[in-house]
């Protein structure tokens, strides 16, 4: 069997809407071609060829991607920015050597030929909160209404009402827009960045593509090495999601390491200079303040997040009020002309499940809430981080305390992990704070890969973590009852009861893993067809049985029906003829409970492993 | 390094208790021998050599293992039962060639030898159930106190209650004590069983064994195939923890596997054959009554249990009621001179998210509440199994039912996914489930492996599902906050604040991936002493930076504690001055930020990966 026919019920399609926009999906071909069903798609580009379109298939080859990364993805966006005419190319902030790390001028990264930066009009605000105040419907807000599956005008009033965002930098034309708000599907991010070596660029955007690839609905580029400004471009140019990074990171690389040397002037430079590339949004630790950092001093594991901890280690050192506080509205003008979001960040989340919830953390949330404010009102898009490592019955007042506090601002959280104890596996862990607090209304999950706390993420890791996360968000999805969402898993349920086993390996949130998991047990292609699996093998196959059921059950189903409101009540005198005259049809039709595929009639390997 | 320097920090070791009972627990040496950490252990005997004893570490040689299995597990709780002088050593029950299933008298499995089976004084109850109703502490209950850090006397009161079980047939000597019920650490149950060829004996005692090494609290023996008697046996001789079945499969056997060839007597054969091997509790779906089948019909996945669509397919055939509910007393007359515990099976659970609390699931469960009692009057052990698939907000329901319904008997679920889109994933979309459902009470866990609906399980996948569940168990345990729970967390989170790497790595659940991660960027024996980790580097770790703040702070503490109550209030004067005279002092100091470790001075991979 060849790759293509492995494939060929899954790929790319496009919905049409306003304006000549075409909102791509993954469509799986069901039930022999009598039925399609078409799956949120974050992959951009990169799975619009002819080819095999399914995670995990034909991915990542080195030969195309490295030359698409030098061209760039096309600017899906830019008709539609300059059609607003609110906006004007600029020449822009002048490069510098040093934007691309302290060891740029030894050892420069690849360069990449970009155009001149778009900017607001003086004095105008371009963020999509400001359209939607104002009540006007863009094909941003279009095109993610589509893809939602959501009236347009929900769209708008989310992002009018601040209860959601739609990050969509001005300069970042390649991004296919999308929402985050609790009212919509839930959001996953993949964070990314370079380790010190500069051959890393392709690596990176190479990683990005993979992220996509499984569902990353945002990318954060938190990139701290060498050729810092350069990686982020390439990941710009070449990402169709939006891209958060942490400019507090890069500044400090520009006042070579040492946070006592950093000031709003490097930092507002840098910000300048990300805007311009085009980043969406952006972590600001704004809410680190003076008074909260001896807060953290009784903590188990202290401060955990590297900006905040820059952060509270600059306050400390010029004991002055954390500058990014003093100057958020300078920040807000800047934001509110490229449209960047805020992802407003808790630098003092907890990094243990003993400090959750603790004092600092909530100090820390409810200056977020003010500077939420501060951002609305100059129609800057806004959401706000959240934690980290916190138990179980510590999660839902997360969610309650940030909704009140914070107005309803989409909450974005890291996992959380609900126990420490297991390093190696914080995926797991965080899976399952994560589709909690996504029950509870967090609109965006940032993933946790299996590496979280001992090394850095590879391929593998991001695939672990994304795939994780997918599940965590969906199963709030589900459980939230959004539009649509279940009917995934009812698909897929079916063709598991039908035996369809290709459809439900393409239904699958990972196609390749669930054939692969099948095949090492029963490899034969007839297999795919069979009225069993391995696992319980054809005689004990309870969903066959369950078939036979079916049928002999059939005719008192009508009866039973009737029947719902009194389960304990006894059988209706029709439910007892219905199954006396079925209990003799089956009997008198050879009575086997056993349905045996041809081909298969006795070697299929009973066992067990399964649930009794 | 060699394995043993690897692993000398955490051995086998025993709390002695009342009539000499010896607890095993297994210990980590922390804070270079100033400290230790006792976690619970389900390893048993395999684990007590002088050799390695963390998990994924020389374990599952061939070698040993299979001297051991011939011989079998000293019988730990063989003078305790004879002191009580209620039992006798009895003829029992004959063998059959029948025993081992229908291929026995072509491929006989191995043999092992035996003695007379022990069963109660005619007219006797020698249940735990019985004991801690009459006031009676056993040595049983001692040991599991002991086990769960708690006074004797809760364990008999929840014994009492029926809130709890104590699972130990009098023919399982070879079991250690433990409790299942929700004032207890949450339990984790691994499936196991034959596949068709008859050399699987060893293989399937190497699984059980590399399932409790994991942390199985209790294993089910699933086996369908060959040799379905002798590998029983051969599991219960050497397992140290309760073994669970789902007797019908074995009696099904028997009748050439035509479900309307059973009938009492065969399944009463079996269930006395497997009493007197000593099983210690077995799935009996006795709550599938004949008018429930029909509620089944419309369902997405109709009947996925196998023993319940076993029962339904004979009512149906038969047009007769339940013959395990029609003969549920004298069921529970048998049990009760064994010590066997019902898990009262649910076999109508839900097989897919749309089929989750329907009415024939809550149909049988009144009726295994019905059965609860039943079994009690009996002095009868009851636990009462959970499903399944179930959407998040869906869970806690079930829990309350269960509860109400069936009198605060422990509940026993297989995980619940709460997704049906992941086949490949179900450890993770069930430990999410698992998690949930034991935070809102559930008692004990059935685990779910990679491969389920898919194929039979492998010892990874054994491996994957086992830790997805300790992840989910443990984090119930701390968000129920039963005592002792969260102190693995606090230590395991103090040694990565602290930069004690080993530490961090023997404390994990699972060491061996824990280090080997770590080494994976960092393979060189200083890092593990470095106070940075590879995914920040020596620049960028926060808490490194953490600790310069916690000391610049440190005369700050006492003030910021009183003012704990106004954490948004302007801060005292005194906080003023002590941050100020730290500030001046940290500046004048170098003002680094930064620890680097020595022979680490420049070349830690800085980058990406973590969280913002």
């Amino acid at each position: 069997m060849t790759g293509s026919e492995l494939v060929t019920a899954r790929r790319k399609v496009y919905k049409e809407g306003p304006g000549g926009i075409r909102v791509p999906f993954q469509e799986v071909v069901v039930r022999d071609g009598a039925a399609r069903v078409q799956l949120y798609d974050t992959s951009g580009p990169q799975t619009a060829t002819d080819g095999p379109s399914v995670p995990g298939e034909g991915t990542g080859a080195p030969g195309a991607p490295v030359g698409r990364a030098a061209a760039g993805l096309p600017g899906l966006r830019t008709p539609w920015v300059v059609a607003r005419a609110d906006t004007e190319e600029v020449e822009g902030r002048r490069p510098s050597p040093r934007d691309d790390g302290r060891r740029a001028a030894t050892a420069p990264g690849p360069s990449m030929a970009r155009g001149r930066p778009r900017r607001a009009l003086t004095g105008r605000a371009v963020t999509q909160a400001h359209y939607a105040k104002k009540g006007m419907v863009t094909t941003e807000m279009e095109f993610a209404a589509l893809r939602e599956g959501v009236p347009v005008e929900v769209v708008r009033e989310e992002l009018a009402s601040g209860r959601a965002i739609l990050p969509s930098n001005v300069n970042h034309p390649e991004s296919e827009p999308m929402v985050i708000g609790t009212r919509f599907l839930v959001k996953v991010n993949a964070n990314i960045g370079n380790s010190s070596v500069t051959s890393s660029v392709e690596e990176e955007v190479d990683k990005m593509r993979w992220a996509t690839r499984w569902g990353a609905d945002t990318v954060m580029d938190l990139s701290t090495g060498s050729a810092i400004h350069t990686t982020r471009e390439h990941i710009l140019r070449n990402c169709p999601v939006p891209v958060g990074t942490v400019p507090i990171y890069q500044a400090l690389e520009k006042v070579n390491g040492k946070a006592e040397d950093l000031c709003w002037e490097v930092f507002r430079d840098t910000v300048v200079e990300q805007c311009e590339q085009g980043v969406d949004y952006m972590t600001v630790h704004a809410g680190v303040l003076l008074r909260y950092v001896p807060m953290t001093v009784e903590r188990v594991t202290g401060i955990v997040s590297r900006g905040g901890s820059i952060m509270a280690g600059w306050c400390l050192a010029h004991h002055r009020e954390n500058f990014l506080y003093e100057h958020f509205d300078e920040l807000c003008e800047i934001f509110a002309a490229y449209d960047v979001a805020f992802s407003l960040g808790d630098g003092l989340r907890p990094g243990s499940v003993a400090d959750a919830n603790d004092q600092a953390q909530l100090a820390e949330l409810r200056t977020l809430g003010e500077l939420t404010h501060r951002a609305w009102a100059y129609d800057v898009q806004v959401m706000v981080e959240g934690p980290g490592h916190v138990p179980m019955h510590k999660i839902k007042e997360n969610v309650d305390l940030q909704r009140e506090w914070c107005s309803e601002a989409p909450f974005y959280t890291l996992g959380p992990l609900t126990t420490d104890i297991a390093p190696g596996y914080d995926h797991i862990t965080s899976a399952i704070g994560a589709a909690m607090i996504a029950m509870y209304g967090t609109a965006m999950l940032c993933y946790v890969t299996p590496k979280e706390h001992l090394g850095l993420p590879d391929r593998e890791d991001v695939k672990a973590g994304m795939v994780a996360y997918k599940v965590a968000a969906h199963a709030a999805d589900v459980a939230k009852g959004h539009p649509g969402a279940q009917s995934w898993d009812d698909e897929l349920s079916a063709a598991r009861f039908e035996f369809r086993w290709e459809d439900q390996f393409n239904l699958s949130l990972d196609p390749g893993t669930a054939r692969s998991y099948h095949d090492e047990t029963l490899p034969a292609a007839p297999a795919k067809k069979a009225h069993f699996c391995s696992m319980c093998g054809p005689k004990f196959c309870s969903m066959s049985i369950s078939h036979d059921l079916r049928r002999m059950a059939g005719a008192a189903t009508a009866v039973a029906k009737d029947e719902a409101q009194a389960p304990d009540g006894a059988p209706a005198e029709e439910i007892r003829r219905g199954l006396r005259s079925k209990s003799e049809e089956f009997v008198a039709s050879g009575a086997s409970l056993y349905v045996v595929a041809p081909g298969n009639a006795s070697d299929g390997p009973p066992g067990a492993g399964g649930a009794p």
